[in-house]
């Protein structure tokens, strides 16, 4: 066997330089602890959490949604964080500059892609954060979902490192039902007033 | 508020089982670099890295794959890994026992499930097992071009760490074409003769 590169199509070399780019959001730190309570997730990992979770839990969704559709908006929603970095649900400085800051990494590593794809997924992250479609809503639930039940396994850790109050909890879930009612009530009921009445989240509502 | 935990269904109390389960699979380290060449991927990562990867290079299969499908196999193919720890592709003595230690976390695992979701959940498990469907073949070029990509990145690290042989990687390879003769060429031609060129894998075949 000879050791000759073979000429790729501009198609293909554009495909494989995404492919590489995008094993940085392996690099993506979050908030949330894993169930060991040790580590905190990545980004990677959250969003194949997230995917599984969508095949088995599509079945609550509000309205019926295209699984294929939700699932590659959940694998890819994250990317633009290789460059604008995670941004925790509660820092509100960081919260003032994400959109543009996500805009300019989305322009940059979607644009990596060939035209049509960079279009697919561009338009997939756009109706990600316009969560108006009965798949952005789904995968909104399930991005809040999802943490809330790794934060209920390590018995609120993180909730309670960061002083996280309930209302702050639920403006973040605002949307959540609207994806998921049946989901909703379950994170509502079983793990987050769980967690006020265990003193994990603190409660500025019930007064 | 109150709180007052909700009864739920057995059904979603075992799919919410199997979500909190899976999380295990963050745990479970490859023997993969990533592109930084200092930390290792985990399972998780892996199937991430590969749906997306699906979703981009479907085109490339050689015969239509469902990408629903593809996904969904390569998301959970690695479950079984919790109970059976992850096996080195070139490490023959684990290899023996392999099929027998995760035939038995296949049983456990999967069956956390509801049972028409533990069958499906088994069914696309054992099909990528078998290697014989157009998605199961797709499946396995994904699973093994992905690193690939990854050892390329990092110049062979883990190639040159391990002593591996190109006779032990193409044996690896045999059936990476059957799911897409245009990304085996690619990689055979484009990264692994370059890594024997380059010394980073030991060239037991031209002698």
């Amino acid at each position: 066997m000879e050791s000759k590169e073979l000429k790729v199509s501009d198609r293909l070399q554009r495909q494989l330089e995404f492919c590489r780019e995008i094993d940085k959001e392996k690099f993506i730190g979050r908030q949330t602890y894993l169930s060991d309570g040790e580590r905190k997730e990545n980004d990677a990992e959250h969003a194949w959490h997230m995917a599984v979770m969508t095949v088995l839990l599509s079945e609550y969704a509000n309205e019926k949604i295209d699984v294929l559709k939700t699932i590659t908006m959940l694998l890819i929603h994250d990317i633009v964080e290789i460059d604008a970095g995670d941004t925790y649900a509660y820092d509100e400085e960081a919260k003032k500059t994400q959109h543009q800051r996500e805009t300019a990494a989305a322009d940059r590593i979607f644009g990596i892609l060939p035209d049509d794809q960079r279009d697919k997924f561009r338009g997939l992250w756009e109706e990600f954060e316009a969560g108006k479609t009965p798949e952005a809503k789904f995968a909104h639930t399930m991005d809040n979902f999802q943490p809330t039940l790794l934060n209920d396994m390590t018995n609120g850790k993180s909730w309670l490192e960061r002083g996280v109050h309930l209302s702050q909890i639920l403006e973040r879930n605002k949307n959540t039902e609207l994806g998921s009612k049946e989901l909703w009530n379950y994170s509502l009921n079983n793990m987050l007033l769980k967690n006020v009445k265990n003193k994990k989240i603190i409660d500025d509502v019930n007064k």
